[in-house]
């Protein structure tokens, strides 16, 4: 078993302020990556354009990262951080503009390459990555994908359904048939650790209610989901029991939204844990099933994934597992769980012709199903809606 | 607060065969530190001169680290490291080649430089240490340091008395008093992270019952003076935390010494926790306190740290907290642990002249009481003992 977590991390107040000499070192020139707003609001992005200015560090903006960011997005902010000679990257923000600064800064390294690079299988020699990415910070300013210390980039890519694909060879570099493209989740190809991770609990504040409970619940998925995992080992368990243990202390808060200053810190420290959970594990099931609902019901991330946490540990192969799981999270059983996320995330009905193809598309991918350690076939699959 | 654990490990049974590759990959010519028996006798200098060959990358060995490692052993196997052309450095065996790796690959990556480079204060620029070392591997033989994944390096030195570099300025730099000098212990002004550890727990099967409990006491010495610290963070306290818990499972079966396979592993995981937990708050007292009885009494480490336990804990300002730890190890209080301890380790009698001289330099050097959060005097450190 491996542990290998090698991002800096420092969690306090004005972190982004105390280390930003740290924060500059990683280059010459800064790419900020983030979106139109929340950075602006919630200040982060002041304080990390503070941090450059105070060191001498020249720094380029961009910042129309959307939500769940596409290849488009990246290549064009590729184009920009190149013209402008920018040798580190620093993602502000949550899940988007982190995972993009990620990809972000392999393209940039990369400038020959264009974007097939992100999705070509990593080739790693005896000294390190074929493929290097330029050196990355990240700034969370939301609770929920621990982005901050996970190696993973998530981006939205458009893809040809198979039957294109295998009938027509080439089509797709061609783009012959883009008219019939769908979109889709899928992490690129390669692990891009950030150097450093600037956690500043402050930066939670201005979250709505539905968005500090969707990211709650995508940090308790990561939790759940590395926990119960092929991949689990005493390692990566130390994380995860320690992220549970924290999620647990804040459950009730998070039901009657009651989240001041020590219930934040909780939730953005179980955020963390949980990222460094799924370092070592990847996530599984419910990440699986959520990425085309999302995709075409336009759900929230975290919603999308926490309405298929009650069946995936209901349907669990191994229940001893999962009651100490669940004991971690100070849960009598799969049933107060189960009636705690329905009361969290309300019903969501998921439109049967959409269940179906999501069913095939996660039972068709190899990727999908590795990390569930059980055998899954479509009838057992069915009970985790 | 700060979490820092970049060195990878890799913790499984033939993991240096099985990594031959990334141990490898860290120079052109290993410098391969040891000690004169017990890693040819455990078969880890076997594994990892294996390993080499099967890589084709050259190496040095250098099988001359003695138990508590002095400062000019250090630098008889950096002469060795520079004249044979070394880039790299694999510690192999217990807490003492580890340490003196890191020393030695400081000193031979700073070949200008003399001894006085340990002890002087390290400079960190942006760009990283201003004397970085060479990298370092580390194959652990003991499950008692965990110094495969701390930054620390504890050599053994001669000092003079306060008295004589206090009169006699610059006495030490040229010898003149060297018949008065003692030996003491002392962690090097660098902090070095292994690059890779490589944890196979099949080396621990030939350690005699004393070296098993006495390593296993120093591994819980670490987890309780990491946990109980001025330092401790939630961070340090995710190590920390788990390491107790682990450490719990085995300690009846420590005591009648009914160790085998699965409790060699968890005494090893619990070392390697214990390890990442002291790089993230350092040691307190016990640690402080026991050097001065190592170099003079010949008492192994563990055991000299271990007898400083139970007064530690007894006397510590924030009894709330003692008892949260102690239910972590599954103790009920502060006296069932001190008759543990008592059981594990038999009496021990420090000598009151020994004692006295003991508490007069832990008293007098800040570093050693700057991880006890509460005020110290004579009279509280009395209690200690």
């Amino acid at each position: 078993m491996k542990l290998y977590m090698p991002t800096k991390v420092y969690s306090e107040k004005n972190c982004v302020e105390n280390h930003s000499r740290e924060l500059a070192a990683l280059g010459t020139k800064a790419m900020v990556v983030t979106g139109k707003h929340s950075s602006r609001i919630n200040g982060s992005l002041e304080d990390v354009i503070g941090a450059l200015e105070r060191e001498r560090v020249p720094y380029v903006v961009f910042d129309d990262i959307e939500e769940n960011p596409s290849v488009e997005t990246v290549m064009r902010a590729r184009a920009l951080g190149i013209k402008e000679g920018a040798d580190f990257v620093i993602g502000v923000g949550g899940g988007s503009p982190m995972d993009a600064s990620k990809a972000i800064a392999l393209m940039m390294a990369n400038p020959e390459h264009d974007e097939r690079l992100l999705y070509t299988k990593a080739q790693v020699s005896a000294q390190g990555p074929v493929y290097p990415a330029f050196p990355v910070a990240e700034v969370p300013t939301t609770a929920g994908t621990g982005s901050e210390v996970t190696p993973y980039a998530i981006l939205t890519k458009n893809v040809l359904p198979d039957i294109v694909l295998t009938t027509v060879p080439g089509a797709a570099a061609q783009g012959a048939f883009s008219h019939l493209e769908k979109k889709t989740k899928q992490s690129i190809s390669h692990h891009i650790f950030p150097a450093l991770a600037l956690v500043d609990v402050s930066y939670l504040q201005t979250a709505s209610r539905s968005g500090c409970i969707h990211t709650a619940v995508d940090t308790l998925a990561h939790l759940i989901e590395s926990h119960l995992n092929t991949n689990t080992t005493s390692y990566s368990r130390i994380y995860s029991e320690m992220g549970l243990r924290t999620w647990a202390r804040i459950k009730d808060k998070l039901l009657r939204y009651e989240i001041g200053e020590e219930e934040r810190e909780a939730l953005m420290r179980a955020c963390t844990l949980g990222g460094m959970a799924i370092t070592h594990t990847g996530t599984s099931l419910p990440h699986g099933l959520s990425y085309p609902i999302t995709c075409e019901m336009g759900l929230p991330h975290g919603k999308a994934v926490g309405i298929f946490l009650p069946g995936f540990i209901r349907n669990y192969g191994d229940q001893e597992e999962v009651m100490k799981m669940l004991s971690l999270l100070d849960f009598g059983g799969v049933q107060p769980f189960s009636e705690y996320i329905r009361q969290l995330l309300g019903e969501v009905s998921v439109p049967e012709e959409l269940w179906e193809r999501t069913m095939d598309e996660v039972l068709a991918n190899p990727a999908k199903l590795k990390n569930y350690p059980f055998m899954l076939d479509r009838e057992h699959l069915q009970l985790f809606r």
